[in-house]
């Protein structure tokens, strides 16, 4: 597995940066689409950007305790719909992305972890005995804790994909109305040690999408923002 | 409160979007920093930008159950290090973030949701008895579960401040190696209702931060995306 070959590397090269007041206005254009454009689909090069920005959302000692399911059997969402309260972005939108957080996260994916490091980086793995220890203990120390653990870095996850959307001009829809235990059996993520915990349709909003001409509503930022 | 001729409208022009490969750039220049430039302040444009981010973050049903503590003093910084394994970013970031989650949410959190919905939409609120019925029992629902969920919720606004960070060029730190007690008490959280969970450090990194040189490691899209 040459990894390492291909691992990018952290420029520290100016980024182009979007303009403060692009993301601004990206971040008040997306809202949670409730119905659809079902004709159109998202580009492949912009779809890669988005699993993209999955593979690389930011998790806890970069451990990615986490998998995305991207669905695109038509017959498999019309199941997972049926057990979403029948929401129909689960069908109409372009791409449907499950995420699913690991259960019973432990030595296994710390070790796991640490042997790709270690191919990536060109390092042993006796290098990193420190680095895996310490993670060892403090997920050790988590208990039944710890899938609770898996599922707050799932939704950085969440957080990072329906941002990236935003600024790229793709329309979204998070969802947690859906029957978890259900769509580990539809997906077979069970077996594979994962449980869905939430799910985003992305796509393009419908022209007549009723949600897309209300306000949107957040609390007034001095409430929400505490200064110290 | 006159925010109803303030909130913004999901504008349906086309917002200019950043392209696919300047996403896929930007996320791979990020990454977690660990030793800040301590000459280097954010902008205030560009500061404003991301509390933007942090404010319009999604949550399930837009509830926004979390504060965000944006630490400037000090002194005060410098005892939230001493409780966060001494870690430099708190002290030597241009800006500090701690994300806080709403402890014990019900039906006040959703009566005060579904007020100032109708204030900024211009509605009744019998209007929207049906949505704050199926909030109050979906949490009612939850039970003991209801903290946990409300921290999920909040890790969705850190990937979306990470993400933020990150096309605009920005660096950050999160960080979860902390006493969340202690912050609590530091920050007076606890007579609030709100609990501290992780935190984000932000800025500019140093030239000579050690971690910048790392290959970023990620498991293979193949092994993280699953296809169904």
């Amino acid at each position: 597995m040459n990894t390492a070959m291909n691992a990018p590397t952290h420029s520290s090269t100016a980024v182009p940066a979007l303009e403060p007041a692009r993301l601004t206005a990206a971040l008040e254009w997306r809202y949670a689409v409730k119905k659809f454009d079902t004709a159109r689909s998202i580009p492949a090069v912009t779809w890669q950007a988005l699993e993209h920005a999955l593979v690389h959302a930011p998790s806890s000692y970069g451990l990615q305790p986490w998998r995305f399911v991207v669905v695109s059997d038509p017959a498999l969402r019309a199941k997972l719909r049926e057990v979403s309260w029948k929401q129909p972005q689960v069908t109409d939108a372009s791409h449907f992305v499950v995420f699913a957080a690991r259960v019973g996260v432990g030595d296994a994916d710390v070790r796991r972890y640490a042997e790709h490091i270690a191919a990536v980086r060109g390092v042993s793995l006796e290098s990193l005995a420190g680095f895996q220890g310490m993670m060892s203990k403090a997920i050790a120390g988590m208990g039944e804790r710890a899938d609770a653990w898996t599922a707050r870095q799932t939704y950085i996850a969440l957080g990072t994909l329906l941002t990236s959307a935003a600024v790229l001009g793709i329309d979204a829809c998070p969802m947690e109305g859906l029957d978890g235990p259900r769509y580990d059996e539809l997906l077979g993520l069970a077996p594979l040690g994962y449980r869905a915990l939430c799910a985003a349709a992305l796509g393009y909003r419908a022209a007549d999408d009723a949600n897309a001409a209300l306000r949107k509503v957040r609390f007034p930022s001095g409430e929400v923002i505490l200064r110290r």
